[in-house]
């Protein structure tokens, strides 16, 4: 791993120390990168340490990280958002998910940026068109959309606006390549990115089906985690078709085709998550697992993640993947 | 684990040899089932001893199975359908996936069964409806799709015909949990039953996010392998949901209930995997997996979800799931 030719060697910024930026610091600082952390809330920058520091200690738990504490040393909490970004090549924007919070800090973020400062934003679902159009850098802004959390979840949708230089687009993939994520590069903004609409599509299957009575919620979910997201985890449904038919991905689509357009053609009509349908699923699952021990199963599921990425560090050292 | 008390201690048959017949084989034999084999096909059956061989040599290597041969002096060859059956609690069918084959099949199963066998089809996308109506046992038939290998890959979809009797469904539920499979209970027939509609959604936005250039197919697959489905390879699409709002699955659908209808509603005209679109899909795996790759690959594939497998076991060993 190497950081793209002008960006080695400069420290990044990360606007917003919450849950989101706290992960990117991990990410920037654990690839060797000086990281400045800034926040406009000094309750959030205040957390931001031990944040950090449960993170760090976990990921040294599963044999994720060798030496936390030089990983932590690289970072350091700037006393403005001008000191954060002041010479950075890179600032990662993870603030608050409202289009007016993001316009008011890009438009300071605007002032102070040096010329060839590149942004990438954590938002999920705002297009960088909606906060940047009139920005003097916003050929240099784009969606770098994370997932939580980032330093055991690799992929990130690189998502230019219709004004982001291709370069801006190009530097930034190098840098997530360099720094262990897998990015992914839309060419336009599209509602929802591409990972929420892959899942928005299975969840649509999965609520219809429920709904229909066809079989219970905890049973959909076996059908998944025991199934069908067993391959998904270390191969993509096109790579997955490919190797389900003995002549590659056209047999796959000439064998099976029509099946699954008969499948989607049966659900032309797409139903909101109804109220009386989501409580029937909020039944269900709190039946099983009640409000006070999401917490815990939250734990549970980060550090299942964790297992799985220390699982798959090993595979890919074994198979040269 | 333990089976339902009329079928422990009674053999079970598995008709039809080839790669889903030897893979069931194994299911049964590991749970310390007798099973009889038959296969019309002499050359199928020819080869049977060997393909479950190496399978077992393989689940050994991965410390998934402790004593191959135990497992495979199990398994015996029987000379005709009528002594396979005879005397047995439960057939699984695997024979190759067309309505004649089958109906003629069943057609002579019926002759032979006897009165409290149940029959379970691998079939994955022929409902029992469809090559049962006709006979004596047709009560005691249903649907029990595996994913390939089961022995790996536990899920299991049950699939009653308007006719099967429900205790045969609970009955065939409690024998698949007693060796090791997760079944998954639908109240009725479904076309593509759940996985494959599941799986059958998340494609149709996958082919048209390709068709329509927002990205490589590569970075789709990326997006699920490196994002998606790491979550989904140890809980399912309802309980990812579920802890990704503060406060469960209700929250969740009112933070993003109308994002995802949004993104449901643009993908309102299902198109066919179109020849052209197939053959850019095509082009693009081709060159970054030759033909003569695909069958290595596939090793490659079944090798991971060994691994995958045995850190599975190992982490349910840890946390009591």
């Amino acid at each position: 791993m190497s950081a793209p030719t002008d960006m080695a060697g400069r420290p990044v910024a990360v606007i917003g120390a919450g849950l989101v930026g706290s992960g990117w610091a991990i990410v920037f600082a654990r690839a060797g990168f000086a990281v400045r952390v800034f926040d406009q809330n000094a309750a959030t920058l205040a957390a931001f340490g031990q944040a950090v520091g449960d993170s760090l200690a976990d990921l040294q738990r599963f044999g994720l990280v060798d030496d936390p504490a030089a990983i932590a040393a690289r970072m350091s909490v700037a006393g403005s958002l001008a000191e954060a970004v002041d010479g950075v090549a890179y600032v990662q924007e993870s603030v608050f998910e409202r289009v007016d919070v993001k316009c008011a800090l890009y438009e300071q973020l605007d002032a102070v940026l040096g010329p060839e400062t590149i942004v990438g934003s954590s938002s999920s679902g705002i297009p960088a068109s909606a906060f940047t159009e009139g920005l003097a850098s916003r050929s240099r802004c784009l969606i770098a959309h994370p997932v939580n959390p980032p330093y055991l979840v690799p992929v990130v949708e690189l998502v230019p606006a219709p004004w982001t230089d291709a370069a801006a687009v190009a530097a930034t993939r190098s840098l997530m390549q360099a720094v262990g994520q897998v990015p992914v590069t839309l060419t336009r903004e599209v509602q929802g990115f591409v990972l929420n609409r892959l899942q928005g599509a299975l969840l649509r299957e999965a609520w219809a089906l429920f709904d229909e009575g066809y079989c219970s919620a905890q049973d959909i979910d076996n059908t998944v985690c025991h199934g069908l997201g067993l391959r998904w985890s270390f191969m993509g449904p096109f790579e997955t078709i490919d190797l389900n038919a003995p002549a590659g991905v056209r047999d796959y689509a000439e064998r099976l085709g029509g099946l699954y357009l008969d499948i989607v053609r049966s659900r032309a009509d797409p139903q909101p998550w109804g109220d009386a349908l989501v409580g029937r699923v909020e039944a269900e699952r709190r039946g099983r697992l009640p409000l006070s021990g999401l917490p815990g199963r939250c734990r549970w599921r980060d550090q299942r993640l964790m297992a799985l990425a220390a699982h798959k560090r090993a595979m890919a050292e074994e198979t040269g993947e």
